[in-house]
């Protein structure tokens, strides 16, 4: 099943001609997730061909403008469009406020209901599973609270051998034990070996975002392994100092905790506008983490 | 000196991939001023050349999302720009709460002053003026308060004929009188008609903006012989009973309100998403009115 991330807007705070601020949309095995949610993000995902009603949760990294200024215009276009299904909307305590108060003065009542679940920036939970998927947060290190976000796959189920197993002659009631990867005592008091009867499950495949942050190693046993992570680069290596008064990071901070966190491969954003393209990000971070690149607004990443 | 409107959003409530929600940018006389910021304004003034430093006065219509939901990533962007000149804003009761708010929660201090003007959407008034140009509000007729501006060059001043004058041997302490358009009588008793001495100042500019309103008389007197008027159609005929139940117009609405307040010219903006075009709306439109048109997100209109 498919498992991608299309980038809607890769920019800082500042909005530029290519870069609008920041907003993902993952689809991880028919579900479907927007990450933040900058000014501008629905024309994003129309121009994009995101559909709006599809998106069941929203996670709203933190409480700056370029994260969330776009949320409640998203929501009112749901609205207008005839949405009635219910949506969960993970952020920052406050959000909840701030969205409801907007929609309450300008008169808007949605024909759905909002699910606010208030994040602290500080507690890593798990906030949503269902048999396919789970959506895990922890904390990032900014100026105010900020989350992190991994979204991950269920573990599979392992295959069953039917040709072995029904060679066996064993109980049909064995097989949900097999397929869960337990192993079963028969009445004979014989173990059998759940790897006998079964192919283990294709690897689970995660997505990780770190945005936004100042280089925090305590995020490294949250993303461990990750095939994909993105991580905000909003400075590179000559703007260090800046970096570090602003809580960002670096091109080369992200490329270090990639490697320290041994993800697949390492995607990088939220550039400062003063940026034209992200050519010395991709150099500089290639000095430690070689399987790297910036994004762009549209790119979408397929995780395999 | 300059009079330009330029349409920065020309769309309604859903905003497609052609029409922005509606902002308008006018220039007059060397006075900057942004009417209405729906979500992206920043973004479509970038788009279009409009320095952001340069607004000095905001005016917002009324407080549905498509009208003012990209305020505050503006004031944060112009703060962002390093904007220190305090700005002016002018709108409906409930605007400054929720724009403050908003700040405060992000946690962005700016480092300019704003000036909230609160308007209640039925009183017709003054709302600012220097020597160059007014700028005055009157009420529209929609679901929720909503206000009407007029931007109008003040008068100039009569202008000297000098060789008369100096023939006539008058004191110069006529002068001020003469240009300000009052006859004088000198210390003989003869009464000197400034007609006389002077020709008239080029007829005074104006501009007018209607949007969102059901049709209503009760502007025209505000609008009287303005040289442009910008009227809300966001529907056309086949429309008008969704119209009707909506507040809003359809052209022939709005045709007929720039008819009976014998404006120069008529613009259509606010165009419902349904349509591809606004070929109906001017059609329909010109069977009232002939000198109109629908204007595009990026159009440019300079009075003369």
């Amino acid at each position: 099943m498919n498992f991608t991330v299309t980038i809607l807007g890769s920019g800082a705070a500042l909005p530029t001609f290519s870069r609008n601020p920041t907003s993902q949309y993952i689809e991880c095995n028919n579900r479907h997730i927007l990450i933040d949610c900058g000014e501008g993000t629905q024309m994003q995902m129309r121009k994009f061909g995101v559909k709006f009603q599809r998106i069941s949760h929203i996670l709203i990294s933190h409480l700056h403008g370029d994260h969330f200024f776009g949320l409640v215009g998203l929501l009112s276009t749901m609205h207008l469009l005839g949405r009635d299904q219910g949506i969960t909307i993970y952020g920052p305590i406050g959000l909840e406020q701030i969205i409801k108060s907007q929609l309450e003065i300008a008169g808007s009542k949605l024909d759905f209901s909002l699910n606010f679940i208030a994040l602290d920036g500080k507690t890593p939970s798990l906030l949503f599973e269902d048999k396919l998927i789970e959506i895990h947060t922890f904390a990032l290190k900014h100026r105010i609270p900020t989350n992190g976000f991994l979204i991950k796959e269920k573990r599979k189920e392992f295959s069953l051998l039917a040709d072995v197993f029904n060679a066996e002659g064993l109980s049909l009631t064995f097989i949900p034990k097999f397929k869960n990867g337990e192993d079963v005592i028969d009445e004979k008091g014989i173990t059998h070996h759940f790897e006998d009867y079964t192919t283990p499950p294709p690897p689970t495949r995660s997505y990780a975002f770190c945005s936004d942050t100042a280089y925090l190693e305590k995020v490294i046993p949250f993303i461990q392994n990750a095939d994909l992570l993105y991580h905000e680069a909003t400075f590179t290596e000559i703007h260090r100092s800046r970096a570090k008064a602003t809580f960002h990071s670096t091109a080369i901070d992200a490329a270090n905790i990639a490697k320290k966190a041994n993800v697949k491969k390492l995607i990088l954003g939220h550039l400062s506008a003063r940026f034209e393209n992200g050519n010395e990000h991709t150099k500089e971070a290639k000095t430690i983490f070689e399987n790297v690149e910036v994004v762009e607004d549209g790119n979408v990443y397929e995780i395999i």
